[in-house]
């Protein structure tokens, strides 16, 4: 049944990189993809699949009934594109100036539909339910996920799988990770309110800059002294803004940052140490602060079955050859949230353009991917779809 | 003879205010100042006094000459105004939008033209000269004064005497100053140079904020620990821009700040400790920098001799009801340039206003002065010229 | 024949804690462990087993042949003790005043001892050769092994394993982990040399406790920026010496600490980085500086095929209840040299105390084990020794 | 009646020069100069002078009884000297190891006693009383001076005059100043209560060296940021200790240090914003601390009038060869305590040893004064005795 479905996804081979160029050509902004979201519709409806739009935003849900029963596994595609001009000069650039598909979600939903024609061609054979998850809105938090899971997108399912084209690592290599593999991803603002005045008469004055300064020296030490050294964390001041003549004692500062982990406890505890430092230099330089924390996606944690699982099953692959664990992460992914309500993992399937002589990270205006690597993806996915069998175990999570 | 000039001057009150409200009118911005010059050159022709214009630039200069032969006494006020919008509500208000007569140059500019005619008029009486130096541009480095000397304003001139109406003290009250009395206002510009990238991924940038928060708590040092306590010097960093997403580590950092001294030496020592302390914190950093010190007026820094005189002449007018010395004033005042040149001294002329809850300070848009101050003003000046005796001894300056 | 070997060990169990009591009531310092060595060797010498003294110091070597031909399997287990007053109320307390085996070091002697009699008693149906490896200086660089390694103990070695009695555990708990477990841990001094003066006239001197203060603050960037935040590194400045009267200013301060990583390429990175920072800290402060980086142990590296054929191991052991992955340590062993010139794999073996309230961290002077984790720990060896069979493939070290 | 008053100091200027070597030969330390009180005492009683000893302690006052009657004037020496080894070679090198009058208090001493004499001689001409107060424990807070206000040294007093020979000026010079001319000089003492820890485990710890560290720079921002530019202060941390072994996180620092200042304001104002400071810090630490501020001596600060008057006096004396205003001295000094309670002035007499290349400063183990200056000390002080008159005005102090 596998060699079956790989033959068919092979043969649709041209079919996939013709979807994924046009959607390269047609980006959309995250929360605003009406028209990617309606091809994926379309393409379902004319194959005569079952499927709903418009779930928790833009979101699209195919399913897939085998014939004989079993259990309900989801695969996950993104379809939202980047604020980016493209600079690639390919045939299928961009057409929508300044947005772009600058981190393979084209591809992942090309790879995904295809998927789903072949999976549907050999239904009658299939136990179980198959359902496709077309998500919008990855790229800007809160994300698409969270209201498609509300909107009931995991209804049923046992388990979850979904991959990211990974530029970084060759064709044919896949990588996966135990436990936390992409980081929680969230924001921070401090303004700090002293006092100004004129640059000659510091002493009538709470001189915000320097405040601002010591407090972005204050927050090093977070890391350096307060997170264990064997967890990750980041904490970034992205940010630094006090703008004013140059004789005058700046009233304000403002300070936006970002910080990752992959530990709920480290992200509760980086949250409240920020806010008691922000607190204590403040009391000291006597001014007054606001603090927001903004949390984005939580970190992606895989499940440990599931991780082994997909392990062995890409290691079948013959177009796969090399498996291994992926170093942490310290992007966010709302996958995350689909972890937190049933079982699965996520993994990367390398997908480095070959002959050029050097692949541009994610998110970058010259950003592109080998299009065999959807062929890898599309295997990995659909064979995971067909062998996992459920635990039997009841999940606590 | 005093007595003389003295009464003349309170009869010219009237004709005093008057002018003062006429240019409070018609305020132009420093180097543009073509009409007031004008009015200052139209009022000495029509007087009859010897006038030059376009001295340096907008400067006026007039001479009288006594009768008699004897010393060169030059007398100097400014006539620029500031780009503030008046917020006062006077009959004589500000009709040129967003210029503003607000450090009172005004009422300077009345009181040397009522004092020159009063001079004027008993001339047969007088020894030696009296030059009026209507200086342009006082508010905006390099300024005007540097021009005028350079033009020859300067020439034979034995002291020069000035004053500045003092909004914060009463009317009768003087203040002199041995010594420095304001002082040397600076510019300074860091700009630092890192390396930007992802929020998540500190270990490959370099981290321009941090740099730079760095570098403004290095540079309290130079006050707390590098300038003797003795001496005033103030070093602030008014602005410090660094934007950018929440996500991102800033590539660069850009700061800038005044330095306020009072002695040459420790200006200078100040503008090369800033450099030292940028270039280490950006060798510890691994980072480039740009530094740029600009220089704007020097300190103030009366003659001992000329001020004890002021103190004597001044003591001896009637509506002069205190004399005391002033604090160092950490503003800036091109003044400077003239006692570089030849003695003198430069005093503040109490003028706050009465029935008022508060004095708005300089370069309020609610600035206001106590006109009686004018008449003071014109005494101190004129007791000044017609007594003051030239040392005998070489200036060595 | 592993039956054969954990029966005899069983059966040993009263000999092993009276051997561990006797080395716990006569610990001796690293590096003068004399009497330590020499009971060692008279306990082989009385067996009639091959033992040399003397190797590396105080080091001594066993060699139990088997009866047929094999590969050669060493076992190691460390004897110094630690500079520390015992506090426990034992009827084995230490006997040498301010000596004490607070790390369970006399537990692995005496189950490397009751290991090799037990092996000696079937060396007839053994095949290969086992190096008992005792080694002397654990707890003091430069260490033992360095030496012992140099003087030829892994000669002819296939393979080496060593285990670390574990007091944070329960007895019947294994914890392995490929790669690094255990930190390199050096050791850095600081010596800034400012210009010492008087309290009041800071403008004087270079202030040592202002320069070495910003330096603590700047050596935080160190982890917070400039290590990837997926590797653990920790920089600690453990003491900050600049000790004067209070109205003076202070001429020097001394800075030391410890670096702790498990690379090697970050830990050469944090050595020259730290020298930078202490650089541009002191060009921006005028003043000079010594820096010292004395390397320590390197880190623990485990070889994954060793690694995951002890796990295989110790899961077939009876008495092992739990076998997990452990944590980072931070802290330093020179097991660390044997790995770098052959396989193997360094794990912990549980031995928290029963019926105590809490385990006492080692280097406490209430550290204690549970004696029964020696019998798990010799088993564990034991089976080890027995069953591994070095790979085909050649060793890149 | 001043002119047979100095004939009579040239006479005994050998004398004086006598005592000042026996009490240089002689020095004992603050609060312990027994001997030395003794001396002083039996001086006057041989010259039938009315004395009192143990005034306060160790303070000696005589009182010298013109014959008409008049105002009462007290002149004040100290007497104490310096826990410091002599390194100078002269005859009258100190005989008590590691005591040395190393301030020119034995000048001071000997320069009042033989003033006291040759007015005694002149008693019949003088009018009003003079009060010789021979002061102990100049160099140690809380000093003499204060006990001895208390004992009743200044009752009756009208005003109180008081000289420092000064070393590095020379000889022929008298420094004045109004206002305050030496500073307040307290101490500060603040322990940082952390948490302490392993070297490699900082996120277990609250690491006092870092808070301390960022304590230091901290503040800097009180003299660069918090005290007005025209304002002189100092804030120094003199001692940083947190001693430990290389691989361990300190638990507890100890900062001490001095504060200087010359108003009363400011000095309070920098002993609370300190302890924000620390509050602040600490609180961002999440940490203990104790503070301390032991006020020594406050800031001498002379009264205007009898400045002017010291200044007019000492201008008339032949062997004074320059007058000056004195520089603010960072120094502390507890004749400020007499100039809480009555009218008077502190000056500086130049003492500058002569053929030497360089002058040591106070307190150095080569300290040494030019001893014509006690004849000008004893002159300035004699003619301000002689024609000082009381202020009709109430002194509100």
């Amino acid at each position: 049944m596998i060699d079956q479905l790989f033959t068919k996804l092979e043969s649709y081979y041209e079919e996939m990189v013709s979807i994924r160029r046009y959607l390269h050509q047609h980006p959309e902004l995250s929360f605003q993809e009406v028209n990617t979201a309606n091809y994926i519709k379309t393409f379902y409806e004319n194959l005569g699949i079952e499927v709903k739009g418009n779930v928790g935003g833009n979101g699209v849900v195919a399913k897939i009934y085998g014939a004989k029963p079993g259990k309900t596994i989801a695969l996950r595609a993104d379809f939202d594109a980047l604020p980016i001009q493209e600079e690639n000069d390919v045939p299928y650039k961009s057409l929508n100036p300044g947005v772009m598909h600058a981190c393979g979600h084209d591809g992942h939903t090309a790879t995904l539909l295809v998927l789903a024609k072949a999976l549907h061609e050999i239904k009658d054979e299939l136990e179980g339910t198959y359902v496709m998850i077309h998500q919008h809105a990855e790229e800007y938090a809160p994300g698409g996920a969270i209201a498609m899971i509300k909107d009931g997108c995991l209804e049923g399912v046992d388990a979850i799988f979904g991959t990211h084209l990974w530029a970084s690592e060759p064709t044919g290599k896949i990588q996966y990770r135990k436990g936390p593999i992409m980081a929680a991803a969230d924001r921070f603002e401090i303004n700090i309110q002293g006092q100004g005045g004129h640059g000659a008469q510091p002493h009538r004055t709470k001189d915000a800059v320097v405040i601002a300064s010591q407090l972005v020296l204050n927050l090093q030490q977070i890391v350096s002294r307060k997170v264990s050294p064997v967890d990750s964390a980041v904490v970034s001041v992205g940010s630094f803004v006090a703008e004013n003549a140059f004789n005058v004692i700046a009233d304000k500062a403002k300070l936006v940052g970002t910080v990752r982990t992959f530990n709920e406890d480290v992200r509760s505890f980086i949250e409240n140490e920020i806010e008691r430092i922000v607190k204590g230099t403040c009391l000291a330089a006597d001014c007054e602060y606001a603090y927001e924390f903004n949390r984005g996606y939580p970190a992606v944690v895989n499940h440990d079955e599931e991780t082994e699982f997909i392990v062995e099953c890409v290691n079948s692959i013959p177009s796969v050859e090399t498996v291994e664990e992926a170093e942490l992460q310290m992007g966010g992914e709302d996958f995350a949230y689909y972890l937190q309500h049933v079982k699965g993992t996520f993994f990367f399937t390398g997908a480095r353009p070959v002959g050029v002589p050097v692949a541009y990270p994610h998110h970058h205006p010259k950003f592109e991917i080998d299009e065999k690597a959807l062929l890898v993806a599309a295997k990995a996915l659909g064979a995971a779809a067909l062998t996992y069998e459920p635990q039997k175990a009841e999940v606590t999570l």
